[in-house]
């Protein structure tokens, strides 16, 4: 905390303002006085989560299969309903209907050199009760893999990613007709068939590897938390960096009589089959393969030698889906705002699971159902918030983001009138405080944070988050963690039910969760259930409670605050980061693409090729021009000065009250603005290639998946050598950075005025 | 070679000077006259060497297990012997009597929680008729262990390193009364059992992880080249960095009457049994062992969970060995020089293996046969060295190079007196170049790698290895690979039979040899053999070739040089590179230190601690205070001038020639004084606690081994936090470098003054 707003002022070349006479307890958005109060009310909040009734809920929610569609997800969005309604909300469920396939069948066989078949089952264990529930259980698959059944050689890509066909091509091996197999993890695991079909195989089989989550990483289920040998990942791969949610309406909700896309019109269904499976299933067909020896980095857990093929191992893989609509059920839990009713502050967590999905989702639905109560017990007491609060437990998540993303849909244009922010979490674990989000919350959060107390050293979240960060970090991070006031929250990508919140409609939000302790291989498979949480995870759920502390306490704040808690010079100064990095890119791309070339034309790969195991040298490509950042540092420039402007005007505004009585008009029209602020980082048409994409600071990356690429339209276009592109992606940014800096200097103008 | 000699002087602050009117194919060391005739030679001379002949020199001395004091160690010898006598040379067999133990008792057995005995048996392959030599076979062991038979709790400390150890302290693991398992690899092996007894440990054992050199690297033998389950990998554990050789012997001869140390005095033995074993073998122990899960990096390949221990595994460990003094034999042949015959340019492999030893040491001994056969007929045909040349084929290479450091101490007035340089070598394979030695040489082994054919890229074998560089390294390296005259040499550490000539005497040396193509799994095991190197290695005898060219180009250039070939600008370039290194050092562990002290005190490593796997703080340390580091700075300067002075007068001297009757007299004198040269960078006191080493530039590490530490006196202070070591070491080199300085300086003088 040392120089730290000496730091913060000299990062951003703001100016120097007078210290805040505000309390430096005062929670952002409140005076002294109105701070005071929240502050009652909160400690109050913080008592009421309560672990025993996290642990029943837990085991309520989980005790059955709960995917899309299935009779416990609907039992359970009921329960979820009833549950609110008990704690004083008005809670309803909201339907819609969506294309969620199901299998209907499964097949890989090793056809060549021998024959196996894979068994793709995963094994019920006596000692876990719900792993043996066979017929509610959704086999292991992937969703929205395209039906089809195709009989290839085999060829091992690592990870799956763009870089792992360039080494293939570095050794001559093509994947053009071949069945890929592919590790999880390394990106998300919907870009592993994309690009293996981008590439020609012509089908996709992904695996855990026991390097990643299995024996390597410590004992595996029952005796530790690991992944055992049959054990599965399940999970989508619909083409999400697209459009996410329900393939046939993308853009709209999938309310009963919506205008439907058929399925052949579906751009996010796979082009090539797909499926899962265990490690077990994947060391015969591995085993099978000859060819090179992988690098080391591409190298697993399993006791054989890792080699690309192509073959001699035949695979045949067939899949085939029941491809029917089904219900899913979002349920909507409001409480009513006071003064500023018609101002939304948003709060979710799943609740459907690929199966029993104890972690995931329940270990966070737990808590907010904890904050919930809490919240209706402070009702009840007597407290009020300002605004309206709606909670949600989605259903459709783990398809693809479908409960939030229909329901955001649907809601669009309410949303962007009177949406203050949307908080999301999912999954809980012991250890640290994660967020990622809006930057214009950074120091939101880091403030909320700072009021949490870690349940394991009793220290804030935010202290324990600032001594990780000094243990792990960078030179450069460990000085920003210990000098700068706020700590750095990462931005948003994709993987949870923010997206469209954020993506499509430019609500700020945050996604909060604990987590960094607890290793575990039990991800989207049967042995994620009640049994392995509370034997390997947050077993006494203090993770639970400091969760549903966290989520609440922001929602309270966010509820009541006299001025809404947006702060822009963490957005003007992250942005500049950036920029700085995008510039960086540029100039990095030219060296490493002017050096390959000078080494292509040098004959380096040719000379430094073992003619035993020849390696080929790369194309020639073309390296970037120079770009026009000026009208980016422009952009961030004037909004640097428009947020030091307004900062500078917000101490003083809340640290002084009146009795003007204009002042609370003054406010409120502030509020009303500012309430659009993320909106204006927005553009109507979206990104390049992805209209549904709509922010231009954020969005998941095109060949990452889940990871935030940040001003993706300049960013992606540097990285796929889109060169002529860059100057008109650049200008697009920029011209939300002004609009946002214009609109911050509004603001400052107005709330500089208050009296 | 663009702007070589521009950026050559750049980097050393030299002075400029005229053109060299030397042609550039002129060998250094020649005139443009005399260059012509030794070309004329050489280009005989590298027809010559034969792949058919080595390839049956290695059949014939691969054939059975040739250990020191084996039969068959002894009939090499004389076989070897004989053959220089038919090449036309003068050789004789030289023998010493030294300690090397050999197993009697060997047991390695997990007694709790379950009970396993280990094999410790490779096993016979039918397909490998010489592994089968089960009664000629040294037994798999480590030479030198202490004898002893303890059981203990077993603790995994990846590869026994000091950092290992810090690892351990921070998990609160003590090896105290532990017997410790290791990994092969991160150092050499030596220095294992020697940090565990520091440690505390009572037994040591160590193993090939399969990760490393076996399934996960390639096929094992005999499908492929990599371990086999059983394969065991001998070797020495003798202290080494305090003294190589016999440990009886230290710095004197090992011959029939010398004064010998008990065992018991011996500093060099172990202080604790040590055995080294197989995957298969390591297996059971380590799954036995419980405790927190390794960190990723000490994870080896097999399919368990890797965990610290200590224990539940017991083991117990018993060594015995047979202390008795064995018999080696070296072979030392001589073709005598002419005019300066009391000039010795000495050449050597070692004869020697631990088994049948077809790669190690046989592919690099019939390459030195082949050059002293060619050589032999050039001298039938009338080629004439100017100077005497020394070919030695040692025994006890593989026990401590007992058979160089017995010669060399038995010889090292005559050597100190009359020794020009060493030029060793060991295995050979496909692939670079590698060369490593004195940096006074580096200028000279350019000029013969750019005359020697890759045969596989049909370029030089220098310009590979520029290429090489250009595409794995640095952006750095790349540059200095693009635009310095002279690619680099690393240093020496210790390894092979250089140690004693360069460490003990002084005498310039380099190591040379190929590789980097052929991966093996079969060092120091039964599998090392004729069938495995035909098999898997450069099976057509290529780069054995290779080999022999280089090395005898050398030898040849060596020995008829007008003027001793050394560069000191290359030298003084490179100091003044350690120099910068040392302060980097300091300033880097200053660094480290008080931010390690800062992050103590903010108690950054409590507030990250798991309790569930619980990680302690590390202990404060003293942070490093400046160091005067300027008598390096001027020793360096003033040697940088002196080497420039003398290229330029090198340069002057051999583009002229004269019939100046004072000119060969002068030369005469020069070369006697530039055959000193080396000398001048040793100290007779030694290093700090190991006195045997007197090289102020270059020493093998106390705790790498083989691995190298240049200007080890300043170095090792720094690195083990002596710092009030640092001043007095950093005088010593500056001392030495200074007198080097002077020597050159001389030189330079007198070398312009020739007419």
């Amino acid at each position: 905390m040392r120089l730290a707003v000496l730091s913060l002022l000299a990062s951003t070349g703001g100016l120097v303002f007078a210290p805040a006479p505000l309390d430096s307890t005062t929670p952002r958005g409140f005076t002294t006085e109105s701070g005071k109060v929240e502050r009652e009310w909160e400690a109050k909040f913080v008592a009421l989560p309560d672990a025993a009734r996290m642990r029943e809920a837990m085991r309520r929610l989980s005790a059955r299969p709960h995917h899309v569609g299935s009779p416990y997800d609907k039992a359970n969005a009921e329960w979820i309903r009833d549950q609110f309604r008990s704690y004083g909300w008005n809670a309803q469920i909201e339907s819609f209907d969506v294309l969620f396939p199901t299998p209907k069948e499964r097949l890989v066989e090793l056809v060549s050199p021998t024959v196996h078949k894979a068994s793709l089952q995963e094994t019920a264990l006596a000692i876990d009760p719900t792993s043996g529930q066979r017929a509610e259980q959704l086999p292991s698959y992937v969703a929205y893999s395209t039906d089809g059944d195709v009989t290839a050689p085999l060829v091992f890509v690592n990870y799956g990613v763009p870089a792992d066909y360039e080494e293939l091509d570095r050794h001559g091996i093509s994947v053009k007709g071949a069945i890929v197999i592919a590790k999880y993890g390394g990106s998300w695991r919907g870009i592993k068939p994309k690009v293996a079909a981008e590439h020609g195989a012509v089908g996709c089989l992904i695996y855990s590897d026991p390097r990643d989550d299995g024996y390597a990483a410590g004992d595996v289920f029952p005796n530790g938390p690991m992944r055992p040998p049959q054990g599965v990942q399940r999970g989508s791969v619909a083409d999400m960096p697209t459009y996410p949610g329900d393939p046939l309406t993308p853009g709209v909700g999938a309310t009963r009589n919506a205008k439907r896309l058929t399925v052949a019109q579906a751009q996010t269904i796979t082009k090539i089959p797909t499926l899962p499976i265990s490690y077990a299933d994947a060391q015969p067909l591995l085993s099978a393969l000859r060819g090179p020896v992988v690098p080391a980095g591409w190298r697993g857990g399993l006791p054989i030698t890792y080699r690309f093929g192509p073959g001699p191992a035949r695979v045949h893989l067939r899949v085939k889906s029941d491809w029917s609509l089904k219900t899913l059920n979002d349920v909507i839990a409001r409480l009513p705002g006071t003064t500023e009713a018609d101002q939304w502050v948003i709060r979710g967590n799943h609740h459907d699971a690929w199966v029993n999905g104890a972690q995931d989702p329940i270990s966070g639905l737990v808590a907010e159902l904890e904050e919930a109560r809490a919240l209706g017990k402070l009702y009840a007491e007597g407290w009020r918030p300002k605004r309206t609060i709606i909670y949600a437990a989605w259903d459709g998540e783990e398809p693809g983001l479908l409960g939030s993303t229909e329901w955001v849909e649907t809601h669009a244009d309410e949303l962007a009138q009177h949406a203050v922010a949307y908080i999301n979490s999912d999954t809980n674990a012991r250890g640290y405080l994660g967020v990622e989000g809006s930057h214009s919350l950074e120091k939101f959060i880091n403030g909320v944070s700072r009021d949490v107390e870690d349940p394991e050293t009793k220290r804030s979240a935010w202290k324990r988050n600032q001594l990780a960060t000094i243990r792990t970090g960078t030179r450069e991070a460990r000085k920003d963690a210990r000098d700068r006031e706020d700590l750095r929250i990462d931005a948003l990508g994709s993987g949870s039910d923010y997206s469209s919140f954020l993506d499509h409609v430019g609500v700020a939000a945050l996604n909060i969760g604990f987590g960094g302790e607890d290793r575990g291989g039990i991800y989207h498979s049967i042995y994620d259930d009640f049994y392995w949480f509370t034997h390997f995870s947050d077993s006494s759920y203090v993770y639970g409670k400091a969760l549903a502390q966290t989520g609440g306490t922001a929602v309270m704040r966010l509820a009541n605050a006299d001025l809404l808690p947006f702060a822009f010079t963490n957005l003007a100064e992250t942005s500049n980061g950036y920029v700085q990095q995008l510039k960086a890119l540029r100039d990095s791309l030219a060296d490493q693409i002017t050096e390959r070339n000078m080494s292509i034309d040098e004959g380096v790969f040719v000379a430094t090729s073992d003619p035993r195991d020849p390696v080929f040298a790369p194309a020639r490509q073309q390296p970037p021009p120079p770009f026009d950042f000026a009208p980016l540092d422009k952009a961030v420039a004037s909004l640097t000065q428009a947020a030091d402007a307004y900062d500078k005007a917000y101490v003083s505004a809340l640290g002084t009250s009146s009795a003007d009585p204009s002042r609370e008009a003054t406010i409120r029209s502030i509020n009303q603005r500012l309430l659009q602020a993320e909106r204006a980082l927005t553009s109507a048409e979206g990104l390049a290639g992805r209209p549904w994409y709509r922010h231009l600071l954020y969005a998941p990356g095109y060949y990452t998946g889940y990871g935030v690429k940040t001003m993706p339209g300049v960013r992606e276009a540097l990285e796929q050598h889109q060169w002529k592109d860059v100057d008109r992606e650049i200008g697009r940014v920029a011209g939300a950075l002004t609009r946002e800096g214009t609109m911050v200097g509004q603001l400052a103008e107005d709330l500089s005025r208050l009296k």
